[in-house]
C-alpha cells in the first residue's frame, strides 16, 4: 500500500461526504436498515441517499444517481443486488469518490462466476479503493459513524478491530459494549477484492485514535504482506489476533464461508509469535484482551500480589497466577506491617493477601494503594473486592473509581475479579472493562500483556 | 461411614426439628443473619433458636438452652463464640441432637491450640456428629432449608454441592443461580474435624434428590478414603471436582486458609481420572460442568452436528470440536436432502450446517429436529440460533422450548451458544442452563459428558 493511501483511508472512516447506493424505503431491507443506523447514529458528515425509483428515504433527499450529487463524496456504501455493483462502482470511478464499501454479497464466496465478477470490479473502480465486496459495513466512533446492519454501538475508545467475519465482527462489537469496552474503527473485511487486512493494519499502525488493534481472521490471502503490516502496528501498539480455521475441519468450513483459503494452525504460530501478535486463544479472550490492553498499561515484570476477600480464591489466583508464570512477590516486612495496621491480627501474612474477613472497604483500598505502590509488585490481581459487599453498589462504585485512580498513579495493571453475582448498577456496568469474570481469565490476559511487553522491549533493544 | 449414618444424612439436610444455637436480634451478626436466613427461605420444619438472653427473636421463641427445647433435635446449628461450643456439643450429645453444624471459626485453621479444642470437642459430641467447625452451613431444596450466610436461592434441582470453601461455595451458588442451574444439596464442610468429604460424597451417592454431585476442593485428609467414596459415586453419577491447590504456591496458600493438606497436583491426577472423577480445569467450568451434566443425557458417541447462524461461529466451532476429539458427523445424503427443502440453494451442504441467513425460525426448528433424530449424530452444538433473532423474545422463548423437547425425546445433547447479547426475558434467564457463554465453553463440558460416558461404559462391562 502506498503512504499516501494510508493518508487517505482517514477518509473511508471519516468521511465528509457520504453517499448511500441502494438506499431504500423498506424496513426489511439491508438498504434501509444500513441508512437507519448511520442516521440514528448520529454520523457526523453529509448523507447523500442513492437510488432511482425513490424521491425521499427516512425523511432525506434522494438522488437518483453518484453524478447528481452536488459535492465530492469521500465514501459510498454500496448495498444493491450484485449485477448491480459493476455500474454503480465505474461511476464511482467516474465521479471520483475515493472510497467504496461494496454491503454486495455474491462474489468470490459463490464460485467461480462471483469471482470473475469480483476481479472485473476491481478493475472498474481505477483509482477507488474497495471495501468487500460481501462486506458488512464499518464504523468509526469519533464522527459517529455506523454504517453497517448491527445495531451495537460500543462506547468510544481506543480498540479499532478488523474482522474478516461480519456476523461474528459485530457481535463481538455488541459483546464489547456490555462490557464497556471502547472502540474506535471497526471493519468488516468481507472477500478483500482489493483491500487487504494488511492495509487496513497498516492504516491503524498509524491511526492515532487506535490504542490496541483487533483482528478476527479465518484465512490470509497474502501470509507475507500481512505479516509486514503486522510487524508495523506491534512495534508500536499491541495487535491481537484470533485465527479461525485453525484445523483441517474449521479450514473446510471457512473456504464455503468467506471464500479465503485458511491456513494452518501450525505455519502461523511460529511467525505470529516473532512478529509479536497477541494470540487470543479463545472467543471469549479476544474481548478480555481487548479490555485488559485497552484499560491497563503494560506490567514491567512478573511480579504479581493477589489481594483477596476470601481465602479460597486466593488459593485458586496462586494456582493459576504460578501456572501461567507470574511469580507471587514475597512481601517485605515493611509492606507486612503497613498492611498489619489494617487487618485483623490472624491475617495471613502473604501473598496472596487475604482479607481475613475485614468488612471495611477503605481498608480493602488502603491494602490496594499499599500494593500498587509497592516496589515489590509489578502487577495486582483483586479477587472478590468487588462484588464484594452485596448491600450496595456504593461501595462497588468506590472502588472502581478509586482503582482507576491508581492505575493512573501507580502505572500498573490493577485487574478486578467479580467473584460471585453482585450488585448492579449503571456506574458499574459503565466500568465493566476493569472486571474480569474469573481469576483464570485475568491472569491470562495479564500474562500476554507482560509478553508483549517483553517482546517491545526485545525489539527496542535491536 | 458406617451404613446406619448413610441413612441418617438425610436428617442434617431434612431435620423436622431443627435448633439454632446463638440466634441473635443484632442485625449485623451472623447468628441473626442465618437464622433470618433459614425462616426466609420458608424451611418446612420446626426451628427453635436458642439464646439464654433473649426471649424472642425475629417473632418468634426463643429457648434458653438445648435442653428445654421439648421436641427431639434432628439439626442444630451453632453459630456463637468457639469458646461456648464445647459445652454446647456436650449438650446436643447429652439431649441425643443428631447432627451439629459448628458455624463457628477459630479451631484447627488459627493453630496447634485450634487443633486441640476441635479434638477435644469431636469427642465430646459422642454419637452427634459434626459439620465443620469453620463452616459457612448447609442448603436443602427439597425442604427449603437456606441455613447459611448467604442470599443465595438457587432453583431446586438435581446439583449437590459440598465445597471446603464457604465463601467461595455460597458464591459459586450463586452464580448458579443467576444461570437457571438446579441445586439439591449443599454442605461447606469447614475443617472436617468430624464428618468428611468421603462422608458427604457416600451419602449422596445414594441420595435420591441428588443426580450430580460437584465438589470444590483444596486438600484431602484422608486420600484413600475420598477415592473409595468418590469411585460410589462415579458409578451412579457424575462427580465433579476442582481442585485448588495445585501448584506450590496454591498449597501454601490453601494452608493457611482451611488448615487442610493440600496435596500436588500430580498425585491427583492419576487417582481422580481413575475415579472416574470429572475435573472442572477452571473456577467458570464448575458451573458449565453442572449445567452440562444437569441438563443433558449423556452423548452416547462423539459425532457432532454444528447448526451455526453465522459462518464465522461455524468455523470456529469445527476448529473447537475437532481439536477437543469430537467427530464432525459426515451427512447422508439423506440428511442433506432433508435440509435442502428448508435453506436457500446456496447452504454449505456440509457439517457444519450453515443456516446461510435463512430468517425463518421454524426453519431452524426443523434443520435441528433433523439433526437430533439422524442415526449418524451423537450430538449437536446450535451456534447463534439462540440469541439470533434480536428483534423480539419469543423466538428464542419458542427456542428454547423446543430444544428442551428434542433432547427429551432423541435423549441427545443440543446446547445452545449464544453468538451475542440478544434478547433478555425472565423465561431464558430461567432456562439459562440450556445456553453457553461460547462454542469453546459448551464443547469443553460436552467433551468431558463423552469422557465419564466412556467410563461409566468401561466400569459396566467389567
Amino acid at each position: 500500500m502506498s503512504k499516501e493511501l494510508v493518508q487517505d483511508m482517514r477518509l473511508l472512516f471519516e468521511p465528509n461526504v457520504l453517499a448511500f447506493v441502494g438506499a431504500s424505503n423498506n424496513p426489511g431491507k439491508w438498504g434501509h436498515r444500513i441508512l437507519r443506523n448511520i442516521l440514528n447514529g448520529g454520523f457526523r458528515g453529509s448523507v447523500f441517499p442513492v437510488n432511482p425509483r425513490a424521491r425521499e428515504i427516512l425523511g432525506i433527499r434522494v438522488f437518483p444517481n453518484l453524478s447528481s450529487i452536488p459535492k465530492s463524496i469521500d465514501t459510498a456504501i454500496i448495498c444493491t443486488p450484485a449485477e448491480q455493483t459493476l455500474e454503480i462502482v465505474r461511476e464511482c470511478a467516474r465521479c471520483g469518490v475515493k472510497f467504496a464499501v461494496v454491503i454486495s454479497a455474491g462474489f468470490s464466496e459463490i464460485g467461480e462466476s462471483g469471482r470473475q465478477a469480483e476481479i472485473e470490479m476491481v478493475k472498474a473502480a481505477g483509482k477507488c479503493r474497495l471495501v468487500g465486496p460481501n462486506t458488512m459495513g464499518i464504523m468509526s466512533a469519533k464522527n459517529s459513524l455506523y454504517a453497517y446492519m448491527s445495531l451495537a454501538k460500543p462506547r468510544p475508545g481506543p480498540v479499532s478491530f478488523i474482522s474478516q467475519s461480519g456476523n461474528l465482527g459485530t457481535q463481538i462489537l455488541g459483546r464489547g459494549q456490555k462490557q464497556a469496552i471502547g472502540f474506535s474503527r471497526f471493519v468488516s473485511i468481507g472477500n478483500e477484492a482489493d483491500l487487504s487486512v494488511a492495509d487496513y493494519l497498516s492504516f491503524l499502525a498509524n491511526d492515532e485514535s487506535t490504542g490496541v488493534v483487533l483482528s478476527y481472521l479465518e484465512g490470509l490471502k497474502d501470509a507475507r504482506t500481512f505479516l509486514e503490516s503486522a510487524s508495523r502496528v506491534t512495534s508500536q501498539k499491541p495487535l491481537i489476533v484470533f485465527k479461525a480455521g485453525r484445523t483441517e475441519a474449521g479450514a473446510r468450513a471457512a473456504r464455503s464461508h468467506c471464500g479465503a483459503l485458511a491456513s494452518r494452525d501450525s505455519i502461523c504460530d511460529g511467525a505470529f509469535l516473532q512478529s509479536g501478535i497477541v494470540r487470543a486463544s479463545t472467543t471469549e479472550e479476544i474481548l478480555d484482551l481487548a479490555k485488559a490492553f485497552s484499560s491497563f498499561p503494560l506490567p514491567r515484570g512478573k511480579r504479581v500480589a493477589i489481594l483477596t476477600w476470601g481465602g479460597g480464591w486466593g488459593v485458586i489466583g496462586a494456582d493459576i497466577c504460578h501456572e501461567i508464570g507470574f511469580e507471587l512477590t514475597k512481601l517485605s516486612n515493611k509492606t507486612i506491617d503497613k498492611i498489619d495496621r489494617l487487618l485483623p491480627p490472624y491475617w495471613s501474612r502473604g501473598n496472596p493477601i487475604d482479607l481475613a474477613g475485614s468488612l471495611s472497604p477503605e481498608n480493602h483500598l488502603e491494602c490496594l494503594e499499599i500494593l500498587a505502590k509497592s516496589d515489590e509488585v509489578d502487577l495486582v490481581l483483586a479477587l472478590g473486592t468487588i462484588s464484594g459487599f452485596p448491600d450496595s453498589s456504593e461501595q462497588d462504585e468506590n472502588f472502581l473509581r478509586r482503582t482507576i485512580e491508581l492505575i493512573g498513579e501507580y502505572k500498573k495493571p490493577i485487574a478486578l475479579v467479580k467473584t460471585f453475582e453482585g450488585y448492579e448498577s449503571e456506574f458499574i456496568d459503565n466500568h465493566g472493562y476493569l472486571i474480569f469474570p474469573g481469576p483464570e481469565r485475568a491472569a491470562a490476559a495479564l500474562w500476554k500483556m507482560y509478553e508483549y511487553y517483553v517482546f517491545r522491549n526485545r525489539i527496542k533493544e535491536r
